[in-house]
């Protein structure tokens, strides 16, 4: 676990939230559409090949996430995906989805629309994620 | 549980393979890719508001078929996802990718491109099924 780096592609896509004991806690960074992806910090590229206790905590992360995204975003419907064709490091993707969203009822992955977040609207998400998802995952300071 | 429905739109894009305890097993009908369809036998339309038991049932199914898929099918990566933007009930894609298939790197959500099965194919993979998912999974004869 000490040794883990995040994969170079996801850094460049996605803002920093926080981190648990497994996992990192990442934001895509595009405002179209509440994003998270969580990257546990093993060596492995599929689901299945993580060992039974990991797979517990990250299914506990994944539910905690479920239910933040659902309380602040009020989303229409959750995507959760392990994909991982472009990047193969094991990320989970979370995402909101409203039937008024950009892409609807189309997914996310591939789609060339982007917005960056703006440094202020990033610090509120990463406030939320202080408020609402301690003591699992602590949140980063802005200026990480 | 008795008075679970196969959604519609799920029945008429996917043929029957099997089912366990807790869930039905779908093929996707197109033959371009190993696309199978894990829907739990509960009513409701998130991972997150399954019940503790269920979640854990759930997880190792899915353990079980990316295993079983990753067996059979010697994918490049699995995609593992819960979308349901057109189909609201509860369901697991999981797809063996491979990098020649038909649209990788791209998700195969939303791709118009469909091959269906033969019956000779579809009766081949029944049989995977049983040989190689039983207990978990009862395979359904062909002529279901």
């Amino acid at each position: 676990m000490t040794h883990f780096v995040l994969d170079e592609r996801l850094a460049g896509d996605s803002l920093p939230l926080g981190a648990s004991e497994l996992s990192l806690l990442r934001l895509m960074d595009n405002a179209l559409v509440p994003w998270l992806i969580l990257v546990p910090k093993v060596d492995c590229r599929e689901l299945y090949e993580l060992g039974p206790d990991d797979q517990t905590r990250l299914l506990a992360e994944i539910n905690a996430l479920s239910r933040f995204l659902h309380a602040e975003f009020a989303p229409d419907k959750l995507n959760v995906a392990a994909i991982g064709n472009l990047v193969p490091q094991l990320h989970i993707h979370l995402v909101a989805r409203r039937r008024d969203d950009f892409c609807w009822p189309g997914v996310v992955w591939g789609r060339p629309e982007r917005e960056p977040y703006t440094p202020a609207e990033a610090a509120r998400i990463r406030a939320l994620v202080a408020a609402r998802l301690a003591p699992g995952f602590t949140a980063y300071g802005a200026d990480v």
